[in-house]
Protein backbone atom coordinates (compact mmCIF):
# COMPACT_ATOMS: atom_id res chain seq x y z
CA UNK A 1 0.00 0.00 0.00
CA UNK A 2 2.80 2.54 -0.93
CA UNK A 3 0.65 5.54 -2.27
CA UNK A 4 -1.41 5.32 0.56
CA UNK A 5 0.34 7.24 3.05
CA UNK A 6 -2.24 9.52 4.29
CA UNK A 7 -4.09 6.39 5.22
CA UNK A 8 -1.08 4.96 6.95
CA UNK A 9 -0.93 8.37 8.66
CA UNK A 10 -4.32 8.41 9.84
CA UNK A 11 -3.50 5.02 11.16
CA UNK A 12 -0.92 5.84 13.44
CA UNK A 13 -2.96 9.28 14.81
CA UNK A 14 -5.35 6.89 16.02
CA UNK A 15 -2.89 4.59 17.57
CA UNK A 16 -1.92 8.02 19.69
CA UNK A 17 -5.28 7.94 21.28
CA UNK A 18 -5.30 5.77 24.87
CA UNK A 19 -6.59 2.16 24.47
CA UNK A 20 -6.21 2.16 20.80
CA UNK A 21 -4.06 -0.54 18.90
CA UNK A 22 -3.23 -1.31 15.31
CA UNK A 23 -5.74 -3.12 14.43
CA UNK A 24 -8.36 -1.00 16.41
CA UNK A 25 -7.03 1.87 14.75
CA UNK A 26 -6.63 0.58 10.82
CA UNK A 27 -10.56 -0.62 11.80
CA UNK A 28 -11.54 3.08 12.84
CA UNK A 29 -9.71 4.16 9.81
CA UNK A 30 -11.16 1.80 7.36
CA UNK A 31 -14.66 2.63 9.04
CA UNK A 32 -14.36 6.23 8.75
CA UNK A 33 -13.13 6.10 5.25
CA UNK A 34 -15.48 3.97 3.89
CA UNK A 35 -18.91 4.63 6.09
CA UNK A 36 -18.49 8.04 7.33
CA UNK A 37 -16.20 11.14 6.23
CA UNK A 38 -18.96 13.09 8.29
CA UNK A 39 -17.22 11.89 11.08
CA UNK A 40 -13.94 12.59 9.76
CA UNK A 41 -15.02 16.59 9.67
CA UNK A 42 -16.25 16.44 12.99
CA UNK A 43 -14.06 14.77 14.96
CA UNK A 44 -11.20 17.04 13.39
CA UNK A 45 -13.09 20.36 14.28
CA UNK A 46 -13.67 18.81 17.68
CA UNK A 47 -10.23 18.70 18.25
CA UNK A 48 -8.80 21.69 16.63
CA UNK A 49 -11.66 23.20 18.68
CA UNK A 50 -10.87 21.93 22.15
CA UNK A 51 -7.40 22.06 21.73
CA UNK A 52 -7.24 26.09 21.14
CA UNK A 53 -10.27 26.72 23.73
CA UNK A 54 -9.81 24.76 26.89
CA UNK A 55 -7.89 25.34 29.48
CA UNK A 56 -7.10 25.11 33.27
CA UNK A 57 -9.51 26.77 35.90
CA UNK A 58 -7.46 29.61 37.58
CA UNK A 59 -8.76 28.39 41.19
CA UNK A 60 -9.53 24.73 40.83
CA UNK A 61 -7.60 23.34 37.58
CA UNK A 62 -10.30 21.28 36.12
CA UNK A 63 -11.10 21.45 32.42
CA UNK A 64 -13.09 25.12 31.05
CA UNK A 65 -13.33 27.52 28.24
CA UNK A 66 -13.24 30.76 30.98
CA UNK A 67 -10.67 31.85 33.63
CA UNK A 68 -12.80 30.75 35.82
CA UNK A 69 -15.09 27.57 35.72
CA UNK A 70 -18.42 27.12 36.53
CA UNK A 71 -18.35 25.63 40.22
CA UNK A 72 -15.30 28.06 40.89
CA UNK A 73 -17.50 31.01 39.33
CA UNK A 74 -20.64 30.10 41.12
CA UNK A 75 -21.32 32.63 44.63
CA UNK A 76 -23.55 29.84 45.51
CA UNK A 77 -21.16 27.31 46.33
CA UNK A 78 -19.85 27.19 50.14
CA UNK A 79 -16.22 28.46 50.20
CA UNK A 80 -15.81 26.71 53.39
CA UNK A 81 -15.30 23.46 51.86
CA UNK A 82 -12.88 21.80 49.36
CA UNK A 83 -13.17 18.56 47.77
CA UNK A 84 -10.14 17.26 46.33
CA UNK A 85 -10.53 15.14 43.54
CA UNK A 86 -8.05 13.45 40.96
CA UNK A 87 -9.78 13.92 37.69
CA UNK A 88 -12.93 16.14 36.14
CA UNK A 89 -15.13 12.90 35.66
CA UNK A 90 -14.41 11.92 39.51
CA UNK A 91 -15.72 15.98 39.96
CA UNK A 92 -18.44 15.19 37.77
CA UNK A 93 -19.14 12.24 39.37
CA UNK A 94 -20.03 13.69 43.25
CA UNK A 95 -21.39 16.45 41.27
CA UNK A 96 -24.29 13.69 40.20
CA UNK A 97 -25.22 12.74 43.68
CA UNK A 98 -25.99 16.57 44.19
CA UNK A 99 -25.04 15.97 47.95
CA UNK A 100 -22.14 18.10 47.70
CA UNK A 101 -22.31 22.30 47.52
CA UNK A 102 -18.80 22.83 48.56
CA UNK A 103 -16.07 23.91 45.96
CA UNK A 104 -13.23 21.90 44.34
CA UNK A 105 -9.64 21.55 43.79
CA UNK A 106 -8.70 18.67 40.85
CA UNK A 107 -5.32 17.93 40.96
CA UNK A 108 -5.59 16.41 37.08
CA UNK A 109 -3.70 13.18 38.47
CA UNK A 110 -2.07 11.60 40.81
CA UNK A 111 1.09 11.16 42.79
CA UNK A 112 2.47 8.40 40.75
CA UNK A 113 6.75 8.34 41.45
CA UNK A 114 7.45 5.48 39.34
CA UNK A 115 5.77 7.57 36.36
CA UNK A 116 8.13 10.96 38.06
CA UNK A 117 4.87 12.82 39.44
CA UNK A 118 5.61 13.96 42.68
CA UNK A 119 4.28 16.60 43.91
CA UNK A 120 6.01 19.28 42.49
CA UNK A 121 4.35 17.84 39.37
CA UNK A 122 0.92 17.78 40.58
CA UNK A 123 1.00 21.41 42.03
CA UNK A 124 0.56 20.40 45.53
CA UNK A 125 1.91 23.56 46.48
CA UNK A 126 -1.04 25.19 44.70
CA UNK A 127 -3.46 23.22 46.79
CA UNK A 128 -1.85 24.01 49.84
CA UNK A 129 -2.23 27.70 49.73
CA UNK A 130 -5.81 27.25 48.38
CA UNK A 131 -6.26 25.83 51.40
CA UNK A 132 -4.56 27.77 53.42
CA UNK A 133 -6.66 31.22 52.52
CA UNK A 134 -8.24 31.61 55.41
CA UNK A 135 -11.83 31.02 54.13
CA UNK A 136 -11.57 26.90 53.44
CA UNK A 137 -12.38 25.37 56.65
CA UNK A 138 -12.31 21.95 55.79
CA UNK A 139 -10.50 20.12 52.90
CA UNK A 140 -12.57 16.64 51.96
CA UNK A 141 -9.83 13.90 50.28
CA UNK A 142 -11.71 12.50 47.57
CA UNK A 143 -9.09 10.64 45.65
CA UNK A 144 -9.86 7.74 44.37
CA UNK A 145 -8.80 4.22 46.85
CA UNK A 146 -6.69 2.68 44.84
CA UNK A 147 -2.96 2.44 45.69
CA UNK A 148 -1.74 5.40 44.38
CA UNK A 149 -5.26 7.61 44.92
CA UNK A 150 -4.73 6.45 49.09
CA UNK A 151 -0.80 7.29 48.55
CA UNK A 152 -1.70 11.02 47.59
CA UNK A 153 -5.07 11.15 49.94
CA UNK A 154 -2.00 10.51 52.98
CA UNK A 155 0.24 12.92 51.34
CA UNK A 156 -1.60 15.82 50.80
CA UNK A 157 -3.73 14.97 54.55
CA UNK A 158 -0.60 15.12 56.44
CA UNK A 159 0.69 18.05 54.82
CA UNK A 160 -2.86 20.21 55.03
CA UNK A 161 -3.12 18.71 58.94
CA UNK A 162 0.37 20.29 59.97
CA UNK A 163 -1.04 23.20 58.72
CA UNK A 164 -3.61 22.60 61.12
CA UNK A 165 -6.35 22.10 58.61
CA UNK A 166 -10.02 20.16 59.22
CA UNK A 167 -9.26 17.50 56.86
CA UNK A 168 -11.66 14.18 56.37
CA UNK A 169 -11.76 11.57 53.51
CA UNK A 170 -14.65 9.85 51.85
CA UNK A 171 -16.16 6.90 54.14
CA UNK A 172 -14.90 3.59 53.35
CA UNK A 173 -17.28 0.65 53.48
CA UNK A 174 -20.31 -1.16 52.27
CA UNK A 175 -21.54 0.08 48.90
CA UNK A 176 -25.64 0.91 48.49
CA UNK A 177 -27.60 -2.31 46.94
CA UNK A 178 -24.90 -5.00 48.21
CA UNK A 179 -24.96 -7.82 49.83
CA UNK A 180 -22.57 -8.82 52.68
CA UNK A 181 -21.46 -12.52 50.76
CA UNK A 182 -20.60 -11.05 47.66
CA UNK A 183 -18.51 -7.72 49.50
CA UNK A 184 -14.92 -8.15 49.53
CA UNK A 185 -13.10 -8.74 53.05
CA UNK A 186 -11.19 -5.67 53.15
CA UNK A 187 -14.28 -3.86 52.60
CA UNK A 188 -15.95 -5.38 55.41
CA UNK A 189 -13.31 -5.28 57.19
CA UNK A 190 -13.17 -1.07 56.72
CA UNK A 191 -16.90 -0.72 57.53
CA UNK A 192 -16.71 -2.44 60.35
CA UNK A 193 -13.65 -0.47 62.01
CA UNK A 194 -15.25 2.36 60.60
CA UNK A 195 -19.14 1.27 61.96
CA UNK A 196 -21.20 4.26 63.79
CA UNK B 1 -19.92 21.53 33.61
CA UNK B 2 -21.69 24.13 31.72
CA UNK B 3 -19.16 26.15 30.28
CA UNK B 4 -17.22 22.86 28.82
CA UNK B 5 -19.06 22.70 25.49
CA UNK B 6 -15.98 22.05 23.36
CA UNK B 7 -15.05 19.01 25.78
CA UNK B 8 -18.25 17.90 25.33
CA UNK B 9 -18.14 18.13 21.80
CA UNK B 10 -14.79 16.82 21.99
CA UNK B 11 -15.96 13.81 23.86
CA UNK B 12 -19.41 13.26 21.60
CA UNK B 13 -16.99 13.29 18.60
CA UNK B 14 -14.76 10.78 19.57
CA UNK B 15 -18.00 8.57 20.24
CA UNK B 16 -18.46 8.44 17.11
CA UNK B 17 -15.40 5.83 16.76
CA UNK B 18 -16.56 2.28 16.57
CA UNK B 19 -15.91 0.71 19.55
CA UNK B 20 -15.46 3.56 21.38
CA UNK B 21 -18.15 4.30 24.08
CA UNK B 22 -19.17 6.94 26.63
CA UNK B 23 -16.59 5.76 28.75
CA UNK B 24 -13.66 5.41 26.54
CA UNK B 25 -14.53 8.77 25.07
CA UNK B 26 -14.40 10.80 28.13
CA UNK B 27 -10.80 8.60 29.02
CA UNK B 28 -9.40 9.75 25.52
CA UNK B 29 -10.65 13.45 25.72
CA UNK B 30 -8.91 13.85 29.17
CA UNK B 31 -5.91 12.32 28.02
CA UNK B 32 -5.23 14.42 25.40
CA UNK B 33 -6.02 17.30 26.62
CA UNK B 34 -4.04 16.84 29.87
CA UNK B 35 -1.04 15.00 28.70
CA UNK B 36 -0.85 14.76 24.82
CA UNK B 37 -2.08 18.53 22.88
CA UNK B 38 0.51 17.60 20.05
CA UNK B 39 -1.38 14.11 19.09
CA UNK B 40 -4.51 16.29 19.22
CA UNK B 41 -3.41 18.37 16.04
CA UNK B 42 -1.56 15.70 14.60
CA UNK B 43 -5.36 13.36 15.09
CA UNK B 44 -6.87 16.42 13.76
CA UNK B 45 -4.54 16.86 10.42
CA UNK B 46 -4.78 13.50 9.45
CA UNK B 47 -8.13 12.90 9.59
CA UNK B 48 -8.29 16.35 6.98
CA UNK B 49 -5.93 14.96 5.15
CA UNK B 50 -7.13 11.23 4.74
CA UNK B 51 -10.68 12.95 4.28
CA UNK B 52 -9.51 15.23 1.13
CA UNK B 53 -7.11 12.89 -0.07
CA UNK B 54 -8.27 8.90 0.05
CA UNK B 55 -10.37 7.64 -2.97
CA UNK B 56 -11.38 4.56 -4.56
CA UNK B 57 -8.94 2.72 -6.74
CA UNK B 58 -10.83 3.15 -10.00
CA UNK B 59 -10.16 -0.64 -10.65
CA UNK B 60 -9.95 -2.72 -7.54
CA UNK B 61 -12.23 -0.51 -5.22
CA UNK B 62 -9.43 -0.11 -2.37
CA UNK B 63 -8.67 3.07 -0.69
CA UNK B 64 -5.94 5.21 -2.71
CA UNK B 65 -4.92 8.87 -3.35
CA UNK B 66 -4.37 8.27 -7.09
CA UNK B 67 -6.56 7.31 -10.12
CA UNK B 68 -5.38 3.84 -9.39
CA UNK B 69 -3.38 2.31 -6.47
CA UNK B 70 -0.18 0.57 -6.48
CA UNK B 71 -1.07 -2.88 -6.81
CA UNK B 72 -3.35 -2.16 -9.94
CA UNK B 73 -0.72 0.01 -11.45
CA UNK B 74 2.04 -2.32 -11.00
CA UNK B 75 2.56 -3.63 -14.46
CA UNK B 76 4.36 -6.68 -13.00
CA UNK B 77 1.11 -7.98 -11.01
CA UNK B 78 -0.37 -11.33 -13.24
CA UNK B 79 -4.01 -9.58 -15.05
CA UNK B 80 -4.81 -12.92 -15.25
CA UNK B 81 -6.10 -13.75 -11.84
CA UNK B 82 -8.13 -11.72 -9.79
CA UNK B 83 -8.65 -12.02 -5.88
CA UNK B 84 -11.84 -10.96 -4.63
CA UNK B 85 -11.39 -9.71 -0.61
CA UNK B 86 -13.79 -8.42 1.70
CA UNK B 87 -11.37 -4.95 3.00
CA UNK B 88 -8.07 -3.03 2.43
CA UNK B 89 -6.71 -5.26 5.88
CA UNK B 90 -7.72 -8.30 3.96
CA UNK B 91 -5.60 -7.69 1.04
CA UNK B 92 -2.90 -6.58 3.07
CA UNK B 93 -2.92 -9.91 4.64
CA UNK B 94 -2.65 -11.87 1.79
CA UNK B 95 0.25 -9.32 0.14
CA UNK B 96 2.29 -9.96 3.21
CA UNK B 97 2.23 -13.74 2.50
CA UNK B 98 4.10 -12.97 -1.00
CA UNK B 99 2.56 -16.24 -2.02
CA UNK B 100 -0.02 -14.01 -4.66
CA UNK B 101 1.33 -12.03 -7.39
CA UNK B 102 -2.14 -11.31 -9.43
CA UNK B 103 -4.38 -8.61 -8.97
CA UNK B 104 -7.46 -7.57 -6.66
CA UNK B 105 -10.65 -6.73 -6.40
CA UNK B 106 -11.52 -5.22 -3.00
CA UNK B 107 -15.56 -5.48 -2.30
CA UNK B 108 -15.15 -2.87 0.52
CA UNK B 109 -17.72 -4.87 2.62
CA UNK B 110 -19.60 -8.09 2.22
CA UNK B 111 -23.44 -8.95 1.82
CA UNK B 112 -25.70 -8.35 4.51
CA UNK B 113 -29.41 -8.13 3.74
CA UNK B 114 -29.99 -7.45 6.74
CA UNK B 115 -28.03 -3.94 6.61
CA UNK B 116 -29.24 -3.30 3.70
CA UNK B 117 -26.01 -4.91 1.64
CA UNK B 118 -27.14 -6.20 -1.07
CA UNK B 119 -25.29 -7.31 -4.68
CA UNK B 120 -25.72 -3.51 -6.18
CA UNK B 121 -25.05 -2.05 -2.87
CA UNK B 122 -21.27 -3.89 -2.90
CA UNK B 123 -21.12 -3.08 -6.09
CA UNK B 124 -21.09 -6.82 -7.86
CA UNK B 125 -22.18 -5.46 -11.57
CA UNK B 126 -18.28 -3.82 -11.50
CA UNK B 127 -16.82 -6.95 -10.28
CA UNK B 128 -18.53 -8.87 -13.21
CA UNK B 129 -17.36 -6.54 -15.55
CA UNK B 130 -13.75 -6.77 -14.67
CA UNK B 131 -13.96 -10.10 -14.54
CA UNK B 132 -15.24 -10.48 -18.06
CA UNK B 133 -12.73 -8.21 -19.78
CA UNK B 134 -10.98 -11.54 -21.40
CA UNK B 135 -8.26 -10.83 -19.75
CA UNK B 136 -8.78 -12.13 -16.33
CA UNK B 137 -8.86 -16.04 -16.48
CA UNK B 138 -9.57 -17.36 -12.51
CA UNK B 139 -11.20 -15.52 -9.68
CA UNK B 140 -9.75 -16.21 -6.36
CA UNK B 141 -12.38 -15.76 -3.96
CA UNK B 142 -10.72 -14.51 -0.65
CA UNK B 143 -14.14 -13.31 1.33
CA UNK B 144 -14.00 -14.22 5.04
CA UNK B 145 -14.97 -17.70 6.61
CA UNK B 146 -17.92 -16.33 8.07
CA UNK B 147 -21.29 -17.12 7.15
CA UNK B 148 -21.90 -13.58 5.54
CA UNK B 149 -18.41 -13.36 3.85
CA UNK B 150 -19.24 -17.44 2.55
CA UNK B 151 -22.45 -16.26 1.41
CA UNK B 152 -20.58 -13.22 -0.53
CA UNK B 153 -18.44 -16.09 -1.94
CA UNK B 154 -21.27 -18.31 -2.76
CA UNK B 155 -23.21 -15.50 -4.35
CA UNK B 156 -19.90 -14.40 -6.30
CA UNK B 157 -18.77 -18.33 -7.58
CA UNK B 158 -22.48 -19.12 -9.04
CA UNK B 159 -22.57 -15.76 -10.88
CA UNK B 160 -19.13 -16.14 -12.62
CA UNK B 161 -19.26 -19.96 -12.92
CA UNK B 162 -22.66 -19.07 -14.99
CA UNK B 163 -20.30 -16.66 -17.01
CA UNK B 164 -17.64 -19.45 -17.98
CA UNK B 165 -15.09 -18.46 -16.28
CA UNK B 166 -12.66 -20.26 -13.56
CA UNK B 167 -13.51 -19.46 -10.02
CA UNK B 168 -11.78 -20.70 -7.08
CA UNK B 169 -11.97 -20.64 -3.22
CA UNK B 170 -9.06 -20.11 -0.42
CA UNK B 171 -8.73 -23.67 0.89
CA UNK B 172 -10.43 -24.65 4.36
CA UNK B 173 -8.15 -26.88 6.70
CA UNK B 174 -6.41 -26.80 9.55
CA UNK B 175 -3.97 -23.60 10.21
CA UNK B 176 -0.02 -24.20 10.08
CA UNK B 177 1.14 -25.04 13.54
CA UNK B 178 -1.92 -26.68 15.01
CA UNK B 179 -2.38 -29.74 16.69
CA UNK B 180 -5.65 -31.94 15.78
CA UNK B 181 -6.42 -32.35 19.12
CA UNK B 182 -7.41 -29.01 19.65
CA UNK B 183 -8.65 -28.05 16.06
CA UNK B 184 -12.07 -27.31 15.69
CA UNK B 185 -14.31 -30.36 14.39
CA UNK B 186 -15.58 -28.41 11.22
CA UNK B 187 -12.33 -27.33 10.10
CA UNK B 188 -11.54 -31.09 10.52
CA UNK B 189 -14.32 -31.99 8.41
CA UNK B 190 -13.34 -30.10 5.69
CA UNK B 191 -10.01 -30.87 5.80
CA UNK B 192 -11.08 -34.27 5.49
CA UNK B 193 -13.19 -33.66 2.49
CA UNK B 194 -10.78 -31.18 0.60
CA UNK B 195 -7.34 -33.73 1.55
CA UNK B 196 -4.79 -34.82 -1.43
Amino acid sequence: MADTSSLEQLIQALRRLPGVGVKSAQRMAFHLLQHDRASMRVLAQALQEADARMRHCALCHTFTEAELCATCSDPRRDASQLCVVETPADQAAIERTAAYRGRYFVLMGKLSPLDGIGPRELGLGELFERACDGVVREVILATNFTAEGEATAHVIGEALRARGLSVTRLARGVPAGSELEYVDLGTIAHALVDRR
